[in-house]
């Protein structure tokens, strides 16, 4: 059975792989600054992955949201809380929003499914 | 034969379902407005159509213009007035819009087929 | 007492003619297709004004917006007709858009003020 | 002195006011389920105010940002908090977010002057 | 095997001409504008490529991405040239521009098998 | 006479001095990386500032434009160069970009008036 989210894993860690190894300076502090700024700081863990989620949604980035949906699966975080985080993302950004929202809704089920 | 009309809206209406059917008061109130906005008022349905399809364009969100395309092929709206339509969008929008416009000719194409 | 309308106007004017001035073509082109867009065609001209008010509204572009509320008073469109539109950009576009609204709302009174 | 606050919300209380007063349902439903969707709820208020805060920012809306920065203000979220929300924008978003991070400090910085 | 390069481009071609079969002169003419844009004028082939390269990243379009990186191809500029100026457009658009920058590289990977 | 170059350095330098005395390490280090990113590497400086300018301007993010104008000044870019940066960032961007096009076209007045 094709599973979206391990699909999404491996492609995602095959390309940035592959990017990491170029040498672009620029790039790779990106990527390290992404890893540090959602470490506890002032604020928990939980709530920077609410951050990280409605900020991706808000943005329509689909890979965006699927990522941190992972991450707010992993850190425990109850669907109830994620669906309250993507209904302020759905008014803050408009219906435009709504097509992100059922791919959203799609990937969290298998994110439960696959447990 | 595979069918991008039929396909689009079974994935809406399965996911539109899924969704409504968990108790996000936010989420669902943001659904019923979609509806009554789009009902005739000072403006008719057939201009409201046109304004969703032409904001849909301009906001690059695919599966919004095909949603309000299917609508203003339902509504009797012309071919050469859906391109009038995405023309506008594409000069607002920029060249951007283009690979936008490119999906939006083909949905409309499955449109008039399906008839 | 200042008046938003003839400053904008006055500006947009002066900036413009310095634009064009210069030998860009592919400015020129633009500004000329601008023109040509908005004319009646399979759509009417009151049509097309409130589209390039929608897309404006749910890009967020103050200038672009006072730009066809002008057009759109101009054509006598009413302002119930205008609120309507807007409306619909505020719930594609999301209360992101709001911000927008009430400066549109502003120009507009200052349109109906200066007859 | 002039004061951004207090002349950011008598604008902004003044064109809502007249704007509700306008007989436009949808929109007046959006300003009601602004009010609502940062209600507590399954997330608490401070957790959606971030929310709210992060989402403005990479939005790119300066007076989301400022009504957000003014509630999280109310709501006794530190300087830190808001410091750390702003730099998952800046990140998320990129640097074109930084014009909006220093109006954004500044409006901060007014926020704690008034008290 | 599929090849992205060709179906991307046979696609792309077979809806362009379908577009431009159609009457609509705006459409035709920002077509036409394109492709003069992108001329040899005060700045050179080569540096406006990566001008479209760079802007289509930021505004994070895969399919206007995909096709400045078959032109920067074509006009002999390098790997690294072309990772530098996608380094700018993550940095100035944001994490969010990670996906896209994936899609690029795989992308530009099959530009070099083709050959 | 008020000098919109000065005026518009003095508020960036002050604001930036305010944020980066502040413990941020996200800040601290993308604000790093946005001098490093626009040095001499595969691309020379010239092209990397146009680079800079012509994303600013598809994103709409008038400062950003400011701040690029006066980087391309400095590295003695034409006002034809930048024209014709501009005119592809019109094109690709749509004509929702021609209000920051008159203010960069007036900002670049200002920087040859300064000399």
């Amino acid at each position: 059975m094709p599973n979206q989210v391990e699909e999404f894993n491996a492609y995602r860690l095959k390309m940035n792989d592959k990017i990491l190894a170029d040498d672009n300076k620029v790039i790779k502090r990106i990527f390290n600054l992404d890893t540090n700024a959602f470490k506890e700081g002032h604020l928990d863990v939980k709530t920077k992955e609410l951050l990280g989620l409605v900020s991706s949604a808000v943005l329509r980035c689909d890979d965006c949201i699927k990522y941190h949906l992972e991450s707010c699966y992993k850190e425990g975080i109850s669907k109830e809380e994620v669906m309250e985080t993507l209904s302020i993302a759905t008014l803050i950004g408009g219906t435009i929003v709504i097509p992100h929202l059922r791919k959203a809704y799609e990937f969290w089920e298998e994110l439960e499914l696959n447990e």
